[in-house]
């Protein structure tokens, strides 16, 4: 790969990569951006970091370790690129995995990750080269040096990113003891569990009836009823509030919304655990009433619930049964999502059941449905109370971003917006706040230029504060 | 809210806050709009404006009335920010409603409505302060003191925006007095009514036998079959096209065009009035053969036929039964068009059957499919005969508006468009025209310095002419 | 028409239409463009040109016949104006039907056509007038004239654009004698076959049995079961494949892919040839068997299977009886995709049956569905071996490329793009890769000047020649 100087273009107004004023166009969004978005701490009100990792304050061996273990994003990038799955999921050795990953990244211009490579070198590692074949191994020795420091603990990463609080995304039988030992060390961050019951919704599952009966081993009751399951579930979202949790989530494909109250939910769930299948229709209804059941108990305890909506999961069957899910083989459902979403949140509001909702969408085609939809069911009774939720997953870059916020914007009040979150595994990812903020800033900064906001630097620069970090901490109450 | 300058902010750049190149951002787009489009006069050819008060030529006592009394764009956004039903359809007193808006429109930034309420202050109050809870009261009482006035009766508003004709939206079983009343006057003013027959369409409505049997005593007739339904729609039809009618519309969430006649029509519509419950396959059967019936009714009149397609209404069960519909719980549906559009025009078409037809749609990820859908039945008997509509309700903003007119110009003709409408409840609206007349001159100025467009601002200037009056003019016989 | 210089319009920043920059915003575009892009040759993988006029080496007598006749984009833009079909596809003397289409000219600005138009005109004719009324029987006369000469004879044009590969499309019953007579004169350019099998998978079409028996006419063979209608499509493959063909394609509405085998299928098949009506499950079942065999057999050779999904074809049943089915009635359906592509492609690929595919989209809604589906199939063995197409049809066109190049890039790599296709019945239209090439250019060259890459020239231009040709060339093999 040559360098700009090699090539002996002379363009003057050319940018510099990546540099302070990156994705920043103009001067009002440089203001906005480095004297209101920046000083703001972080709150990470939904990721999958692994709670265990912060209680033993983990130091990684090296920068594979850290930045490309479990980063399937990565993985499909390689993989697209030619690479064999040997130095993604594979057993080749932690270097030759990373020479294989710094030879895609050129490859990967115009992608997310060439940018979020960049970040990430750059805020962690103070390395300002940009990564490719020649200097991979230079990058992964002195970065491993540093990683192999006490600077560079998982905690340390959190604290050189600002970041005050971290949801992390737990299971129902989880037993929360690394939250329960972070808690008791009461150090300067909160380390919260988040509930997520997707593997009680979807009976369809072979393992269901093993995670019911394990449910029932840790709330000691025998399950035999859908009273029962939603009486444990119950008991087991209590204990996440007993720690600080207050935030639900799920991950499914659409919502499930039919008719369905518990008594057929309860024929449903008996039938199931005696052996017998269960129709289409069956499993819509019990989905719908547990997630109702679900969405009053939120209510009740005061939670915000979360929908991660539109993944169409393990497309790959073969990956599927050598390497497992969440290894990359995932991609964008056209399920329709409007009229199941107005049902469930219109029934759950007509008996003022609802609790404060995030609905996260990956399906860009229906970011104006999502975006007008929470309008129905904001109804003055807390600002912002029904959220459309930042860029996902594919969605968690600039164009994706930039949809969500022009959609929210056209349709309802970006001012209340509780703003961005990681999504991510990776201790490493903390720098796509910053990505975010720039592009939230250079949004009202092109505004203010092209006279279509008033330069109103003062106002608009608490509405980006609170965009960044004010209205998480109100909304969820942190 | 801080002002610009006292924020410090010295941005040599920045262009004024609305000024008087709003939303132009080239030398081109400027002399476009104020050299060729703002001289127009407006055609408002469809909207929601009572027909009584145009002619009782109404005085407005306050602003809330005739400027927050009716409108849920509002609603929806002082309900997202956290103001209470009592300020937004309840009982409090004007003034209060008034600071609440007040207070909520600087977090309506990026939202269109911070666009409209101040283009509206500005053209009609000369008002051109931002509005914000420091100068609420003031310009509540200044624009109230002018609103008491004849200068600020309604037809004085339309006046001053130089509107020709308006299309208001009404019921076969309105009377049309104040239709009668107004054309009896032989003001400048064209107020024509528009046929919409939703309710006769909607058979699974619980009134509707009860509509039935107002239409038979409006006509005299006994309406016991599909035939003398249709005749009675007939009639009234008729009666307004006698009073200079030549529109029709519909509000569907989507069209039904199942293949079902006339015979098939008549069975369901007599088990209907028979009381007997109807199944989903009847329902669409009969509103698939009462379409069809229609749009050969409006080809024979020479009438234009309009459809509102993608709607989601009343998902706010709570607020549908405490506040009614049309009170601000509506939003964007993903309902399936292409394949149903696509058989009621080209059933009409084949006999020669098919009016002049105008399709606006609500769901942004469809725009392309309608572009191309007007495509298939333009058979070059009239230019532009089958029209894309401009962005509608949701849509009714700058990236709605530009997304719907890149995708007409890309795959149809953006010069033969019928171009802007209101479609508004209120008196204060049509600044809207101007917004779209200003987006649209920026979409060809932008086009020509780029290159993309000769610079031949002659012809371009006549295009865009055509598309704000004379297009219209033209195509509905005004 | 009137001209810039007659409106007296100063625009001093005003570039010139459609000058040696056209569409390169940047300097960094420019120089991508002009320096790299440019310079490389033309491989039109998919396109519709005639074999026997390349056969021939036809010299068409004037610009309606090469320009106009069987160009349904022109038809559709013309009817959309007001013109008469007698114009398009009627039967008015050629000097008369390009009449019309110069009228209508200065009203497709905006649409794609006003930029193919003078492209055309420029890159052809090196006509550099805008093309109106005015000067429309000059501009006829002075191409007719050049027409008429061996210089633009069809092989000469498409020397005249570098074009060194093109790849027909053709049905199973064509006997290719001109890709025989083509190969067998050695000349300085590859014209080679594509296997369109979709009559034998549309078994619903009422000539299906008289095809089937074509088929076994030409084989040879008595076929009356899916295993002998198998293998003569087998047998024909080979043939193609004998004379260099190295891609299949498909133009289908959605991709079939419900559980069923090669016995159900030839239930169906049998039921079918002796005339008994089929269930739409059978035939979804019939066509998801052939289309997974094919695939096999496509993977077995080698080939490259390619999908061009989302049209909504025949909407005008009125045209469809009259002219004929291309003619111009089609448009953007609106299809669930993503289900049954990856179940079609999963279950080739889980024993290791699937082919290189690319996969085309007409519906933009999709474009993100289709951006991150490639990417569950993409396992290393081929960079890039699952592919987006580009923007196709209706999607051929600035915003379209534009849009599916972003979300490639997005989500997948961009670098590892085979690029641009004309897809064109018309020898005129290989400006078109010059237009991508821009559009391309133009991209990389925004996100440099922006600071979102790096001014590495030298790297991206190498990566630009490879989207132009380089990677076409090394994924087909040619």
């Amino acid at each position: 790969m040559s360098t700009a100087s090699e090539t002996g273009l002379a363009s003057k107004g050319v940018k510099g990569f990546m540099d302070e004023n990156f994705l920043l166009q103009t001067e009002s969004a440089r203001v906005l951006y480095h004297e209101f978005a920046a000083k703001m701490p972080v709150i990470d009100y939904h990721c999958h970091l692994p709670p265990d990792e912060i209680a033993q304050d983990k130091i990684f061996p090296n920068l594979t370790q850290i930045w490309l273990y479990g980063d399937h994003y990565k993985w499909r990038a390689m993989r697209s690129n030619g690479v064999d799955e040997s130095y993604c999921t594979g057993s080749k050795p932690d270097k030759e995995k990373f020479g294989k990953w710094a030879a895609t990244v050129p490859y990967t211009m115009r992608n997310p990750l060439y940018h979020w490579t960049h970040l990430e070198l750059r805020r962690y590692f103070n390395e300002y080269d940009i990564l490719g074949p020649a200097n991979a191994d230079r990058i992964y020795d002195e970065a491993g040096e540093k990683l192999n420091t006490r600077e560079y603990s998982v905690r340390s990463l959190l604290k050189k990113m600002d970041v005050r609080v971290v949801c992390t995304t737990d299971d129902p039988l989880d037993s929360l003891e690394y939250h329960q030992q972070i808690k008791a060390e009461e150090i300067d961050l909160q380390v919260l569990p988040t509930f997520r019951p997707d593997k009680f919704i979807l009976i369809e599952n072979p393992s269901y009836t093993d995670f019911v009966s394990r449910l029932g081993g840790i709330v000691n009751s025998n399950i035999e009823s859908f009273e029962s399951l939603t009486a444990a579930l119950r008991q087991r979202a209590d204990f996440f509030a007993s720690l600080g949790g207050r935030l639900a989530d799920h991950g499914l494909e659409r919502i499930s919304a039919v008719e369905a109250g518990p008594e057929e939910a309860d024929r449903v769930f008996k039938k199931r655990l005696a052996g017998q299948t269960l129709s289409p229709d069956e499993i819509e209804a019990f989905k719908s009433a547990l997630l109702h059941e679900l969405g009053t108990m939120y209510h009740a305890l005061g939670w915000t619930q979360q929908f991660h909506l539109g993944a169409m999961r393990n497309n790959n069957r073969r990956a599927l049964r050598t390497l497992g899910p969440d290894t990359g083989w995932d991609s964008i459902g056209d399920y329709s999502q409007a009229g199941a979403l107005s049902r469930f949140l219109g029934r759950l509001d007509e008996h003022d059941q609802l609790a404060k909702t995030v609905i996260y969408n990956l399906n860009p085609a229906d970011n104006e449905i999502i975006a007008t939809m929470i309008g129905n069911f904001n109804d003055g009774s807390v600002a912002g109370k029904i959220q459309f939720g930042s860029g996902w997953w594919f969605m968690d870059q600039k164009h994706g971003m930039e949809n969500q916020m022009n959609a929210l914007s056209n349709m309802g009040l970006l001012s209340r917006f509780v703003g961005m979150l990681t999504d991510s595994r990776s201790f490493l990812s903390f720098p796509r706040h910053e990505y975010f903020r720039r592009i939230l800033c250079n949004l009202y900064g092109n505004d203010i230029e092209n006279g279509e906001l008033p330069n109103d630097i003062g106002w608009i620069g608490k509405t980006i504060q609170d965009i960044c970090y004010n209205n998480a901490k109100a909304y969820f109450k942190f």
